[in-house]
């Protein structure tokens, strides 16, 4: 989606161990628009796989994943990473190491808004080793749900996300492809 | 507004130590139109005011500041909990009570997003005691920006957070104004 890589180029930032700081637009101060449109093009290309509920983590997968269930016409479900005093004492709980804090983080879900049948898409920010996005997985799949699709604004290749998810083969979509940020310097793939 | 108050009656349930649970549509599912709607009316309520920003505190505050930011064609900056590394080492920082997770925790904005002379809206889920607005208020002047508007999802006359926000001067607004859960029955007031 060149929207979206025209303005990684202009305001991303690459910081040390193979960061991508996009706080400017995504991950801290977030642009509305350009969210709305990344919406828009996730639902655009998941829109035949019968999806009836998006999923994401918080905090930074709360944005894009609203704008597509927006444009998809589906609830959003986040995953919680501390349990609030509102969500039941069962709940579907799995951890997965947090790229950005360092630490292995909770992933929390309810039993009352995951169920057996529910046909989920997921959608993050982030798609790099996918660590976040198999936590999801683990806990719809305990819920007895079936992950149809799986987005993410952007995909950095060489964190190896993608191979992790091909046993799931489903769709995997990334809006902006990172392919390199050797010596700081963001590479796109060429699609 | 109508077709939020319609639904927390229909949906929301009044737990124990005066907590409304509306985890189904706000707090962990997300309504995507509800909240859209949302963001619409806030917009209209708020066009007037010269805001250039929105500020809201992450978790639950994300949605509804996206969507008011999406119709007021501002972007929104949220607050963060635990400081990632993409930020930098000097932080406006404050601690606030958080009502469902029982603790204090840390409200934590980059100087990169918030500046003086920055006119920002704030929009949150909830004005119950009034503490995290405060919070993110405290942020705001530390940074220099003015407060030019507040506006909350739901409102809870009975925890005083109105009053603790008069001596801002500025306009408040909810969309549903909560005067009581007395035996767990929700009650509006007459606007």
């Amino acid at each position: 989606m060149q929207e979206l890589k025209d303005r990684i180029l202009r305001e991303g930032r690459v910081l040390a161990n193979g960061i991508l700081k996009v706080d400017g637009f995504i991950n801290h101060q977030v642009d509305p628009a350009l969210t709305h449109a990344c919406g828009r093009e996730f639902a655009a290309r998941f829109k035949d796989l019968g999806a009836n509920k998006i999923l994401t983590a918080e905090i930074s997968g709360i944005a894009p994943a609203l704008t597509t269930a927006f444009h998809l016409g589906l609830p959003v479900v986040y995953a919680r990473k501390t349990k609030p005093i509102t969500m039941p004492d069962q709940v579907y709980l799995t951890l997965a190491p947090s790229h950005t804090k360092g630490r292995m983080v909770e992933l929390i879900i309810s039993p009352e808004y995951l169920t057996h049948g529910d046909k989920v898409l997921i959608i993050d920010d982030f798609l790099a080793t996918g660590a976040t996005i198999l936590g999801l997985v683990r806990l719809a799949e305990a819920a007895g749900a079936k992950i149809v699709g799986i987005g993410a604004l952007i995909e950095k290749t060489f964190e190896g996300g993608r191979a992790m998810l091909e046993a799931l083969e489903v769709q995997v979509e990334s809006l902006a492809v990172i392919t390199s940020m050797d010596d700081g310097k963001i590479v796109f793939n060429e699609k």
